[in-house]
């Protein structure tokens, strides 16, 4: 459904204003004005509309291990081994219908651009399928139907570990070299709601000159390159080992840090590291519920601001998808390190979950509330028993106090995606959440 | 409305259950059925009925700060002032309604029993209420047209800090002595819903002598008795500084330490501390929602388990209103610090937020779903989009996944006072939010 105009008591315009009217035309915003009631046929919501919430860095897939690896003792290690489980079963069209009703299950959290780091690329024995990008392109229908904008990060994956050739599961993620994989991801291409991104999985899995070779494609072609960067410090240990260099030095010897790169984790880094990073001008994507679920530990986000990176966030592991979250988080987070409250300002981790994450992975028209900007919009309830309170400080509740279950509105290129808390076509989302469990259950 | 019989797809005993069938008669279970499918006038519910949560630490006016303090750079400390700008302007009629709004959002997120920490016993100047207990009564009101459960904690506060009187604000807390605090509180009477405890605020608050007395006190009438503990860096420099000793070791030698005391956060202890606390067999209430929110720090729950000591989990500052978050925060704190996975158990994690916080707060009949036990069970929906998932771990699903926005039904002695997430009495709970947040509106 096509919206002419939305209004609402209160718009995060980089600020918060009330009674605004936000209207849209051809997909982007045109008009918007403050102080104002709302006029025949506008949707009208008592709530606050901040730009539509941005999810970077999303693996959809792993939703469905949410509670299959909570018991007994672990580690990030033993998690990825019930996920490699679970990523050895998928076939496009099981893939399909499980990113159907992950996606469908962000857009409920209002999330209206996700960026999903996708590696599972063949058939379960590394064979490519007829198709070669059956499963990207499994991914790209899938956002259609949930109605959310995507960025497609096809993820360069070719060894096991820095001294290991891919093995099991594995295969199913390497092309055997960057151009075979450069071939294969010629075929994929951008529409109104589709753009692409290239990604370098991390330095245990793509060697130096390969990593060269990513980042040079990317950069000649202005695409964003995402790489999994410094979530443990295991991987660190053996980059040093293997490389005598830490993941984040490797890198820029590689060629990889500009400003289209993003960091995603950047958990465990030395000081020169936040300084390549810095000066690189790179964004770094934290991933707070699942650094914490998986036990990778507190990313430096103060830090990483004062060298000059960005940050954006992302649900990852889909321990939960909760973008407001995983914005509160990065401040909630960095209190326990420093004992302080107040690192980072509510605008500050607005714009984590909006405009760092929209530009992350290339979109940089969107992730604001401004005209020309593409018409992408979160509507929060504050008036639920959980968000009510001081009119004083509506952004702060909605960023401390809201949770997914709080969104009653998403709005993607100025079509209504959710209303009233319900997505126009799959309605709570727990039908396609039920098909999609049981197309993988053991 | 007095229930009959719940039945639902999935109860925890202990463990998971299906299709049970729990009768209830007199505010009591009489009678649990497995494997068996409803009865005419049952109410069926599809989801995981747990024991009712346990609030076991609320200061119950501190919710009106939510979205308040979020900005600027501040601590504890500075959290704190604003905290006491919001006490100086309560009356027992503002206090009553505010509790009354509390206690709703509380039920409302499945919270059957609350455990609240009442220091603001006399008037803005510190004179006693011609009603002494005025304060005290408004909470017990609140507590009964909210339908909630209630351990009302009367905090006995003597001085401002370990060498400062009472001053401002503070004046509303103390009694001036301790024979005066027990000759106030002489007037407190128990019914079936209600029960009495009493408290020391914190070492810094009340002197060695005093908490001895209060402990005595507490002891003679098999009282639990509760006290802030070790909350901060600061207040153990200060107590070791004035007294030679940690918080712990004074409670100890004063005589405070035994089985029913319950030590509110014990987030920066010593290892002697550690080892007194687990041969007292007290109950540790960790508040982590809060801990983060003050950058209070993550207290060592694995260590207090070894010890000795028993877990429960409160609200406190109502930054959020979650035991469900509370449960899981223990165990996800955990893996920031140590990055490991399942230092706690899903069942371990249900146990700090149902019957170790009823022990602590003298309902040793409650927090667990039982026959005999009282009649005291929440309802969570797993058919969410957010916590459908694999059938095996319906349990760790609602633990992990779940938030209260998720809680659909809370019957409290039998009574139904949440039914399919509204209040029986307050619906969604938001206009008495409203009302109550008139009440203090600055």
């Amino acid at each position: 459904m096509s919206l002419g105009a939305l209004w609402v008591r209160t718009a995060w315009l980089g600020e918060p204003h009330t009674d605004v009217r936000i209207v849209m035309s051809g997909g982007r915003i045109t008009e918007i004005q403050t102080g104002v009631g709302p006029q025949a046929d506008d949707v009208v919501r008592n709530g606050l509309a901040i730009p539509g919430l941005v999810n970077a860095h999303s693996h959809a897939f792993h939703r469905m291990l949410r509670g299959r690896s909570y018991d007994g003792i672990g580690s990030f290690w033993s998690w990825q081994r019930e996920m490699y489980r679970l990523a050895e079963c998928l076939t496009p069209q099981s893939y399909e219908r499980v990113a159907t009703a992950v996606f469908t299950e962000m857009v409920l959290a209002g999330i209206t651009t996700v960026g999903e780091f996708h590696y599972i690329h063949h058939d379960a024995d590394g064979t490519p399928y007829a198709d070669r990008n059956a499963m990207g392109e499994a991914l790209v229908t899938a956002a259609a139907a949930s109605g959310i904008r995507l960025t497609l990060i096809d993820v360069c994956y070719l060894r096991g570990w820095f001294d290991r050739p891919v093995s099991g599961v594995q295969r199913r993620f390497s092309d055997g070299s960057v151009g075979a994989w450069r071939d294969r991801i010629a075929g994929l291409q951008a529409s109104a709601t589709v753009r692409h991104a290239v990604a370098i999985h991390s330095v245990r899995a793509v060697a130096e000159h390969d990593i060269t070779s990513v980042a040079s494609f990317a950069r000649s072609r202005a695409m964003p390159l995402h790489a999994h960067v410094s979530e443990q410090p295991r991987e660190n240990a053996a980059c040093i080992e293997h490389t005598g260099l830490t993941p984040t030095a490797l890198l820029a010897r590689a060629g990889a840090i500009g400003n289209l790169f993003t960091a995603v984790h950047a958990t465990h880094l030395e000081t020169d590291d936040l300084a390549t990073l810095g000066a690189g001008g790179v964004t770094a994507c934290m991933c707070p519920t699942t650094e914490r679920d998986l036990g990778d530990g507190i990313g430096p986000s103060t830090e990483l601001i004062a060298a000059g990176v960005a940050i954006a966030v992302g649900s990852d592991s889909q321990a939960t998808i909760d973008i407001l979250e995983e914005m509160r988080l990065v401040e909630l987070h960095e209190r326990l390190v420093t004992n302080r409250r107040g690192s980072h300002s509510t605008a500050d981790l607005l714009r984590m979950g909006t405009e760092n994450g929209a530009r992350s992975l290339g979109w940089p028209d969107t992730g604001r509330i401004e005209v020309g900007a593409l018409a992408d919009i979160t509507v929060v309830s504050m008036e639920s028993v959980r968000t009510t309170g001081d009119p004083r400080n509506v952004a702060s509740r909605a960023v401390f106090s809201a949770t997914a279950a709080d969104v009653t509105d998403t709005i993607v290129g100025g079509e209504a995606v959710v209303l009233d808390g319900n997505h126009v076509r799959h309605g709570d989302g727990v039908a396609l959440a039920r098909e999609a469990q049981a197309l993988v259950a053991e």
